[in-house]
């Protein structure tokens, strides 16, 4: 034994202490969840807490139960506000604790997901199947689970770019290509799309940001316009960026007549759907995402309204072999190992991770609990708690709407007798500011065609109908209160 | 209330039995780690448990009792094993009980860490200071947590290639540039960085590979030589990636040599420390990766040497500004609310993620209860571990070393006497999957320098010498029955 000191390890000699803490974790975090309606739904931090944040890289031990304490006042206590069911801002899911369990299984599981054979894997590309009925994906497409939305984007458009390049871009890159290539998709495409084509190389300009109409859907007589220039001026059409579901007021592109234009013309379509993918699931919405099935490749998003907690994304796409060819760095053959850990090949092949964490437990778990019915119906709910706050906004006076709403998310804003735009927008970024300072409900703010706006995404499966109706009320109040103080 | 039906929610009605259940699952999960080294290090999962996973989507519910049962018999069952101490394929962490902890309350709180003004955002932005002074990193440099080793390459590398472009390569793209850009590493590096250089559009004919001297360092005369190569052929060269720590061997590239080469020639020097970069918080081994603060980006795997559950790696860059101009879409004052949950900056700044998880909190948790000097403990253990290992293999006639030990990774061969290469790989290649399927341990194999060998990564905090003991005697034993059955 010399030479070797005697071991030590993370675990703890006895487990008991450890044992009676995590009991009271397992209280605390039902309590927490159980009784969120009754805290803010947002509160700032004081000095002392943000302090805790501040402290150095610590070198000694200190006991659990005294970290945990620290993680009960200053962590529990100033979350983002998401699980809340007031909170609107941004479009996220509200997570939910038996995801929760998922996540702490997973981790004792241990398991990486890079792929191999064990039950891991085979979960990860059981969820990737049951997210590909979900859509009325063919069985035969591939997909993977990754970091989110932005992730499952990339992923979708580099296989778009490979397939498109017109040389073997992997190994002679982007400069090679015999054209510049030219990606298209609406002014109101998420950010992701434009930091995923300067990733890959081709740049902003490559991406051509078309018009759309009243209703925020892309126009389709300007995105063929583009496309017969482009191509009068050497430039190749490589693919087409539809919405199901933008991020600022939800608009769903045409997508049946985008999957046409694509096949007249050529092109890959990938469709964003983190915002609208999965409403394909809700009996009484469904057909607003209609046409989806047909894309090359989508990028969906089950930690928005699977309610997974974070991180899940999820990119499917529907030829096999092109997804694959975009990553992997062995051919298939040579992979496979025919026994042990090794076999059944390597999940990293179609993508950009090599170890990949096992976040298909946390959905596996939440879809079998639940049955996909149940998700299919929080999603009409949403829908229908977003129809609710549009008539109640476009009842009161002092409010109107900015945007048409078209599935959970509402665009609209406080207005103000006798102001101008840049005093309207004051007093609705105050209304904001207040009604998240005293804790009351999160919304965020957005520019629609030129016109700030409140926009209420209702992605939150503990939303009640009065919960909006206090929103209407708080708003209002707010807002009156801010104007006759001004006026 | 007309029109919207009665509001469901993921949440149970009554929290009771998801009480008593949680509860179980707690005293399941200690269990299943007090006791892990009782059970086999890997197992094959019969056809019956394979079946569970090609269940279609679940329409309706199942309790959530009947759930977990599924969970403990197909999935805790069959695990890929690196939770177990006799487990040393590839290079992983092999988790620890607060991690879990972290990953489940982290999943509880819910917080989105795409940034904004809530503790979850302010404990990333800490652990990502807390990586900085593990590696001796300026406070002033810039980091963000991302999935893994690879994203944390990719992010060095895209702000590499940004920054050495020549040309507003963000806008313009890859086939704008003045030059082409080299890429420079050894023979040795991960298949990630192929993939990263592939993703940014580069073309992996960019990624030059330099040979490596008999203990597997990249050769500095043949890089140096290739930089005036490729200088006078009008390619400019603009990054080198060094190992600290290479997949094969654990092989540490001269980094104080190749600071200078790089910082003479004007080169963005990255890291490749997903092994071996946080060996600067060992205090026996420290002195291995002296030199890595001088690069201009790192990335490092907490889910490896910290044994986070997965996912977790870390990528820092020198210059915040070159790190934040990779990435953002908008300027920095823009974004910057004065009040509310928006204000405090958005963390998908420095990445490719919009929606980020909260996986901050499992490693600052486990830094807070054991000190970072008992991980850097661990890490001289695993260390003398891996030395003791390799003295056991020298001192045995039938076993010998492949490649020269540096840190944690032994690679190694049982050595038939009168046989061939092929059958020598054959029989090595039949002990690791004997060993794998009689649950004894979990080693993988390589080939080193065109000589195929098995390969021990202890980066395992509950293994033990006499763990390795044990494997030397069953490889041993493995391998004679399988020489004297051919003989
Ligand atoms: C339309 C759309 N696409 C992409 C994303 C990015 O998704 P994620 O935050 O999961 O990366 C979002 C996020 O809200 C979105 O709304
Ligand atoms: C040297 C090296 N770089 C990068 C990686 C990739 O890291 P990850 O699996 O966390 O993506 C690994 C993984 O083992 C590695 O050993």
């Amino acid at each position: 034994m010399e030479g070797v000191p005697k071991e030590e390890t993370l675990d703890p000699s006895d487990w008991s202490e450890v044992e009676t803490l995590s009991h009271r974790i397992i209280d605390d975090a039902i309590g927490h969840l159980r009784d969120v309606r009754d805290r803010p739904a947002w509160q700032a931090m004081p000095a002392n807490v943000r302090d805790i944040f501040r402290s150095p890289l610590p070198t000694d031990a200190t006991p659990l139960g005294e970290v945990y304490r620290t993680v009960v006042d200053a962590v529990m206590a100033y979350p983002m506000g998401n699980i809340h069911p007031r909170f609107w801002a941004w479009y996220m899911g509200s997570s939910n604790f038996t995801g929760a369990l998922g996540d702490f299984l997973a981790a004792i599981q241990g398991s990486n997901v890079g792929g191999g054979n064990h039950a891991a894997a085979l979960i990860d590309s059981q969820v990737v199947s049951w997210c590909k009925e979900m859509l009325g994906f063919p069985a035969e497409a591939s997909g993977t689970l990754v970091s989110g939305g932005s992730m499952a984007n990339l992923i979708g458009l580099t296989v778009a770019r490979n397939v498109k390049a017109g040389v073997d871009v992997r190994e002679h890159g982007v400069a090679a290509m015999p054209q510049p290539l030219r990606f298209y998709g609406s002014d109101q495409i998420h950010g992701c799309h434009r930091k995923a084509i300067e990733a890959l190389g081709l740049g902003n300009g490559a991406l051509r940001r078309v018009g759309t109409d009243a209703a925020l859907r892309i126009d389709i007589a300007e995105l063929e316009a583009a496309i017969t220039q482009d191509r009068a001026q050497g430039i190749r059409p490589a693919c087409i960026i539809a919405n199901a579901g933008t991020v600022n007021t939800g608009a769903i592109d045409d997508l049946p007549a985008l999957a046409d234009l694509a096949a007249r013309e050529g092109l890959w379509l990938h469709v964003d759907g983190c915002v609208g993918a999965l409403i394909a699931i809700a009996p009484e919405n469904r057909h607003l995402v209609c046409g989806i099935e047909r894309a090359d490749s989508v990028a969906l998003d089950p930690h928005k309204l699977l309610h997974a907690p974070f991180e899940a994304g999820c990119a499917l796409v529907r030829d096999a072999a092109a997804h694959r060819g975009a990553f992997a760095t062995t051919a298939e053959y040579l992979e496979t190992a025919p026994r042990g850990l090794a076999a059944g090949g390597w999940l990293s092949d179609y993508g950009l991770q090599t170890s990949r964490g096992f976040r298909a437990l946390k959905i596996w778990m939440a879809l079998k609990e639940h049955g996909v019915a149940k998700f299919g119906r929080l999603i009409d709910q949403a829908i229908a708690q977003a129809r609710h706050l549009t008539q109640r906004i476009e009842a009161e006076p002092m409010l109107e709407l900015v945007a048409p709403t078209v599935v959970n998310i509402v665009c609209f804003r406080y207005r103000p007798r006798d102001t101008d735009a840049s005093r309207r927008k004051e007093i609705n970024v105050e209304i904001m500011l207040q009604l998240q300072e005293n804790g009351i409900a999160v919304v965020s703010d957005t520019t629609v065609h030129g016109e700030h706006c409140l926009r209420a995404a209702i992605a939150n499966h503990r939303t009640r109908q009065e919960d909006l109706d206090l929103l209407v009320r708080e708003v209002i109040r707010t807002g009156d209160q801010l104007h006759a103080a001004t006026s």
